[in-house]
């Protein structure tokens, strides 16, 4: 690989990214002027050479010896994920998941406008969630292109769902979030991201029965003795 | 470390069992019997070296030259997912939110029953979403501790989200999966796990600027040449 390419980051260390940037924003707030890898890992939970091989994936943020220039760092994640432009956003599906994304203020503080919202439902139609009026599915196309709408929110049932990413191929719209349990495809041009509400229970389940698991591992590896392979760190 | 003390797994592993699980669910549908670590990584988009060390954590489950057993697997996974027992879940808040995840029937699907919603606004109390009845939030523990309930779901806005955790840090509930957009603590003996609905959001936002990103580091790391830091793989 030349030194003038660029490697795609791994999804693993986009997804760190947010924790970042909120991390840096609460040290702002605090005043905090600069803080090291050692530090900053040991709020997130992550090891000193994780934070510093995270951040080299964007170019050279630290300095030896220093640590990172806290407002610099934050300034460059904000642009790094796109927080430094607003993005407007439309749901579609105006029923109780649509309506309680809409009412969630947290997107909007951060960059994250909901313009509209669509639905199929005459009797949702011409009604509004906390300003944010809902129109006919019919309009979705026009609306998006007309006001430039960059990302998509889906809030339909699972039998929908593809039906609504079809719609949203044909538009302008950059990016669709969706919260169907199901994949969708919106064509090459429009970046998907998954909610994955079970993958998160499952997490937590794992968790709750993560020492009962680990018991039972520790005994099976006792009996093999010297058999069982522990997983360098 | 001596060989029969279990290494803790890593968030990030975990994190990814899900997906092995949802992968080789549907591999068993297609009949699949047996699959090498190269193969589910190919699916999965992981090396084949990062699958097989993922499984490793939790035993030995491949065979040299063979690959998995992939009915053997699936069902290892379940259990370590803590899926063949029943969880039995509440929803506090039943609102907007707490409605659209009494009707996911995704959940149950999963052995994940959700058995009540409670409220305090009285126009909530006594009505039902989907077969799941609205109570009154004082009878919350109560309820928890004479049912058993294993998983609390938090589906309050932010300001009302700690308390909720700590009514139910009184109760005998074992995991809190939390949707209020703040981290709450509910004692040493329940595991939190937060969904964090801003930052997939905020991957979005990443993945959808990234070609603009990466063009312009890689014109940075043109101008410094020969000084750039190329992360390796």
């Amino acid at each position: 690989m030349g030194s003038d390419e660029v490697k795609r980051v791994s999804l693993a260390v986009i997804r760190r990214l947010p924790k970042y940037h909120k991390c840096l924003g609460e040290l702002l707030q605090k005043n905090v002027e600069r803080i090291s890898s050692q530090e900053l890992g040991r709020i997130l939970g992550f090891t000193a050479s994780q934070v510093r091989q995270d951040l080299n994936n964007f170019g050279e943020f630290g300095q030896q010896g220093y640590g990172y220039n806290v407002e610099q760092l934050y300034n460059e994640i904000a642009k790094i994920l796109g927080l430094n432009t607003e993005h407007k956003m439309v749901i579609v599906g105006a029923g109780k998941l649509g309506q309680a994304l809409a009412g969630y203020r947290d997107f909007e503080r951060h960059g994250f406008k909901i313009l509209a919202m669509f639905d199929v439902d005459p009797h949702l139609v011409g009604s509004k969630v906390r300003d944010v009026p809902v129109y006919d599915m019919n309009e979705l196309i026009y609306y998006v292109n007309e006001n430039e709408v960059d990302i998509a929110v889906i809030a339909v049932p699972r039998e929908r769902a593809q039906e609504v990413a079809d719609i949203l191929s044909k538009t302008l719209v950059k990016g669709i979030w969706n919260f169907a349990p199901v994949e969708v495809d919106a064509g090459p041009n429009i970046i998907v991201e998954n909610v994955h509400l079970l993958d998160s229970l499952l997490t937590l389940s794992y968790r709750m029965n993560e020492s009962k698991l680990m018991d039972r591992l520790a005994r099976k590896n006792e009996k093999k003795s010297g058999l069982a392979k522990i997983p360098a760190e």
